[in-house]
């Protein structure tokens, strides 16, 4: 199996993994609309590409928060990495090592922080934050994070509830005995039970004892964070304005444009389009990034060009794990960071720095 | 069978259910381009969904008419239900009942009104009228259905002729000798001659002999109504401002935009479309309701968003009744709530109060 | 097989006829994309139908030019009827008296005029008319059609050359020998070889010994027509403002808004879109009527509340003549009458006079 | 197997070329996005026919930088003519002189420029340039190229690296071994490199050991061209009006709109759509083509509609050859030129010169 693009490693893993854990991964809310129009929003996207421009010597470094990387692309939070792999988390974090980008890493890692920290020390990754019904225990990883150096702490933002994923309902979804969610394991009680999914009503939000995730948590609670930790907070989740105005309001450092994969509400925006309005509001006073539907290179420019400062890839990088683990997830990075390169000099920018609106327009279809 | 979403009672209705009765729920008009752009149009509409909103108590009871239901799904009136299920609308009226909502009972039931006020004491019903030529025979189902404690009525007003289904031609559908519409046996003979479709020619609006209907009722025929009775009435079938406007003039208290399923004139708008400008005249003076093309918790959360005070389900609601008769369609409702209450938790709405036109815009696509 | 409705026509057709005629009537020029966005605009099309009028009496009578008919659809001029049914054009003829409306025979029936009139005494018959280089010829024609009681002369305007339908060259598709273009016969010899296709290159316009037609006719000719008869003139194939307004300029006094059943220019506008600029551009000073992609009685009522007088209807015919002749043909009509009738009565308009441009709106699709 | 039009010939070629060589000619970049919308953005544009013009004697010649052709169709440069038929660019040239148009010979060509030359002596000939980072060798190129009667010399500017073609990188596409690149064959050592693709990482930027072509070409490199000769200048590959207008301003001759058929930056726009703004920007101060994605002779209508003087082909040609060399490119010179005077005379133009924008409109779809 020759593996030249990220479809590639989709194919390979629908075919190798467990079908429980490859729906798990691909599973989309409800019917999946947004999960799929996070894909063809970018096709609907087209450069003006220029000529003739001196593209010899490619600079595609760039910076988050301050923190350099080798190219635009980090890693999103996705949850249960030995699902694909069974080094997990661990892979993942020396893989983002190895490539010299951002990792952040999810509450529900089936590594705890500690594991991450030993396996690629120096790595640069952030943290990824659900806030529970139980402050304390999220206090808890939030220091835990900070003393590990993580650096950076992504809050998401739109999960007061678990969105229906209908294949995840039928199969029963929950993990294999052996994997754990270790990060939480012994700090309280109440969050085994939001990761056992029941039949039929395993998602309704009036069943307030099967989840422990917090759902009365509003923008007030940042400042609790805030409170916390040194950290930059980066908010996870926004898809609109008015929000990204609140989100500057409230004293975030950065803000992730996502619709979670199209695993929340479906029938929502496509994170590409709800780019555009989000760094339209910020206005410069935070930094913008976006996750979903980015799979090819570029797609990362056209997310530049909208404004975003970085990109972060959450199946993609799924599908890298089960394909070779550490390894496997080096071959997607490498892909994407050749065809971004590529993509660049194509549309004639030599650096980062030359990516701007007027390279792209959005189709008439 | 997992029943996990609307599709899943739709594929059971359509394995199990015997062709000629299966073709006759899912039979739209000529093309059936309109029953299936009922769906289609939601799917254009995009939320706008708003993060970290307290959503922890969530209250998604509302009020119709001055009742209050459990959620804003009703059943709409639709015949024949022994066709989905022995117990026909007996079963329907206790589903309704078992789960807080409003039932509108056709005209063209196989069971009788006096069945169904039985079978299900205290349930919020109201009335569907189609206007008979023979209009002693309507002024008696209004005195009935008023007698019998249906709280409103609601006429019918797109189908003085019935539409082309092609399916039902194909099929020469009629019912089977062993059901009968029971609240007009004996009420006027003519009436059986509507229910018995031949042939090529059936639909024909020129053979008048083969209709009971009287296709020429106009909006003066609403003061005779309004003479008759002291139920509120709702008109049902209004696509277009100019007739909004005309049924507000006239005094109703509530309008269905509804075109029938799209089961009469083909290539209409489809209801979620026409809900808008319907919404736009009526300028709050009745109360707006739509039904057709309900498949999911965030359908109804898009129509009540563009301004519809409640949404009525057909189809599904006989798929429920052919899945298990009262329970199936008890599910029905239940994933319809499930889902509702969700959708809206994930837009950042924890009261039906708080949706608003903000929450939605439509797609370019 | 149940004939519900004309694609059932032309689901027996497809099967029944010989490939070569099957291909012959259903091609298109090219890629097919015009005659088959002839159907497809039909359908961006939205009613907006009107509720409680007073539908109890239709009235769907029209008149073409002084003559009245017992619906707006006539039969469009297309060739080789004898390829549908051994009858040819004879049995077209009665069919169209026995529903009172209009036939309008073409220059390449294999029948003669004299045959069809025979066939059908007093039937409303309009003639289509090629223009010739032997002049002499197309004024023997007129001279006849008028002397044999025809109504209307119909000038093709759109055939300066055939158009390259694939499949025709494909087929080398030619009149099987005992079929004739019998109105031709002997008068003059070069048309002769017009009806012989050769290969690859027969479409080819400099090759002008091939076609007896002549492409050097310009709107003066309309001059010429005139001088030759007082029958009223109809010029079929326009597609432009432009040129709607010089049919005006030069007397004519119908114009169809035609585009060959997509058979000539392959990506010009479906007709009913081109209806709307060509009534707008006429301003009522000539009666306009449209061909091209009626499949259903809301077709015609499409049609009609943008401005068409009348329709004509051409490869539905021609199923209806390979279906049962005479009788089948006369079943299309009936069913488009059964259907135009309902659409106009479900859209709330008792009579053609009620119809207007109210009725429809361009789908955002 | 009959030859009627363009996609016959495709079908031949895939059939019967070596897979290896059909995928590299069919190959796009990318999810070849760009390659399809090529075609399709074509059917997006509809004719606005005008009738009664007397076509009978139709001119369509056209003249591009001063040179006379027999319709306004050229050659476009591809590569590797060899994989299609064994006399490769001389068949080729052969074709373009007996069809009395012009061929752009690539550098990539299996034939040296002498030999094309000498296979086709007086044709009309342009040669295509790539400037490499060994600039003599290209010197030297463009010097052989204006010795041998070329008269013009087309810059390709949508290459500074080569695009990502994922069928190429699988098959590892490398030429036969007793095909050479002829033109370059001792020129310079390192241009072997450039024709040789590795595994994976063939096309990444950075890796400038693996390329021969220099990436560093800028607008200025134009004026060191224009000292090296005195042939008109052509750039090829300018998609916006920024470049068109640099372009202008750079002295260049004519401007080849093109995306490179869809093989570099995937995701631009539609050359046929580029080609507006370019037209817009140019304002006569040079001459427009375009290429890509034309299959039919109204294709060649659209794009002078659209201001292009003349249209070029690359893939169809390509099909020519390999149906059967020159012959087989005479076919579909032959079946273009024939499309696109039948098409010209059906829209109501008899000369190139009555082609304008007047004849074309952008479809709402």
């Amino acid at each position: 199996m020759s593996m030249v693009c990220l479809s590639d490693f989709e194919a390979y893993a629908r075919k190798y993994l467990p079908k429980i854990a490859w729906d798990y991964f691909a599973a989309g809310a409800d019917d999946c609309t947004t999960r799929d129009e996070n894909i063809l929003a970018y096709k609907r996207i087209r450069f003006r590409p220029r000529m003739l421009r001196d593209v010899s010597v490619m600079d595609i470094r760039t910076k988050i928060l301050g923190s350099e990387i080798s190219f635009p692309v980090g890693i999103a939070p996705t949850g249960f990495h030995q699902l694909a792999w069974p080094d997990g988390e661990k892979s993942t974090a020396r893989a983002a090592r190895a490539m010299d980008t951002c990792y952040i890493a999810s509450t529900y890692s089936t590594c705890t922080l500690e594991e991450i920290s030993a396996a690629a020390p120096g790595g640069l990754r952030w943290f990824q934050l659900y806030i529970h019904r139980n402050r304390a225990a999220s206090q808890q990883l939030v220091r835990r994070a900070e003393a590990l150096g993580f650096q950076g702490l992504v809050l998401t933002a739109d999960l007061p509830y678990t969105g229906k994923r209908r294949d995840d309902v039928r199969n029963g979804f929950r993990l294999p005995p052996h994997m754990k969610v270790k990060n939480l394991e012994g700090a309280f009680e109440v969050c085994k039970m939001s990761l056992t999914f029941h039949s039929l009503r395993w998602h309704v939000p009036h069943e307030r004892k099967t989840t422990g995730l917090d759902p009365s948590v509003t923008w007030n609670d940042i400042y609790w964070l805030r409170s916390l930790t040194r950290l930059p907070i980066i908010i996870k989740g926004i898809l609109t304005r008015e929000d990204a105005e609140l989100a500057v309001k409230h004293g975030v450092q950065g803000i992730i444009v996502s619709n979670h994969g199209g695993r929340q509400l479906d029938e929502g925006p496509a994170t590409i389009d709800a780019l555009v309005e989000v760094v339209e509001a910020v206005r410069g006073r935070a930094e913008v990034y976006v996750d979903g539907g980015i799979r090819k290179g570029s797609d990362v420019l056209k997310a530049l060009a909208l404004g975003a400062k970085c990109v972060f890839i959450g199946r993609p990088a799924l599908w890298g794990l089960a394909y070779k683990g550490e390894e496997g997830l080096q071959d997607v990075l490498r892909i994407l960071q050749d065809e971004f390169r590529l993509s660049m000099a194509l549309a004639g920018c030599a650096s980062v720095s030359e990516i701007g609106q007027h390279l792209v327009q959005f189709s008439r279809l």
